[in-house]
């Protein structure tokens, strides 16, 4: 099992209200009592513990996700960096530098072990792997 | 003690060439190994987990803090949002809301726990205090 903490500068193409989202939830919160989706995927459970749609916030967004063994994002890349902190478990991360070159080469391998931080740069082809 | 995870978007004052600093530091890193700071306070530790200017990152910044009971940070504010992971310990938020009014009003107080978050709007004027 992979335990990682995400942050992410994300920019809203959803027009967010501010104010009359924020009404509606409570400014603390607790992040064991916050709902969980796994979006179709029986492997990931993932949990948004402050977005920008939802929470009105407008420049970043955190995640909590956590990857059953074996199992791993798709590889992607995106127009933003991502932290990531890794809370539990061990696994692996392919990151391809300088993706937006024409050649961008052979992904690097890393490997990702607890209390591990790492960033992928914007557009930076990448995927994370839990240890099976 | 209160141990706070904050990431906040952070636009860099000084131009980070993002190439040549990042070939000086390795990708992963061990969050444990990690030089802290107190910046002159004896009641903090601070740890920045990944920074605009020493990691050539630009949207992002993530720090980790350790308040000692009885401490706090200023009362301040800046201009970008900024989400707070509570580790560990006790503590209060104080918070004021629109303070980009002419009268912001007065600052609400809330109680923060183990595993809570929660994240502070552009501008407005907030304090953060450990549990003596």
């Amino acid at each position: 099992m992979l335990v990682i903490l995400v942050a992410l500068l994300w920019f809203t193409t959803v027009e967010a209200s501010h104010c009359s989202i924020m009404a509606r939830l409570s400014l603390m919160r607790n992040i064991s009592e916050l709902s969980q989706n796994n979006y179709g995927r029986p492997d990931l459970s993932h949990t948004t513990i402050v977005g920008s749609v939802l929470h009105g916030i407008k420049e970043i967004e955190v995640w909590l996700q956590n990857f059953a063994p074996g199992s791993s994002t798709p590889i992607h890349r995106h127009s933003c960096e991502e932290v990531f902190v890794i809370v539990k478990g061990q696994g692996t991360l392919y990151l391809t530098p300088s993706s937006h070159s024409k050649y961008p080469g052979n992904p690097q391998e890393f490997h990702i072990f607890p209390n591990s931080t790492f960033y992928v740069p914007v557009n930076d082809a990448h995927q994370v792997y839990s240890l099976p």
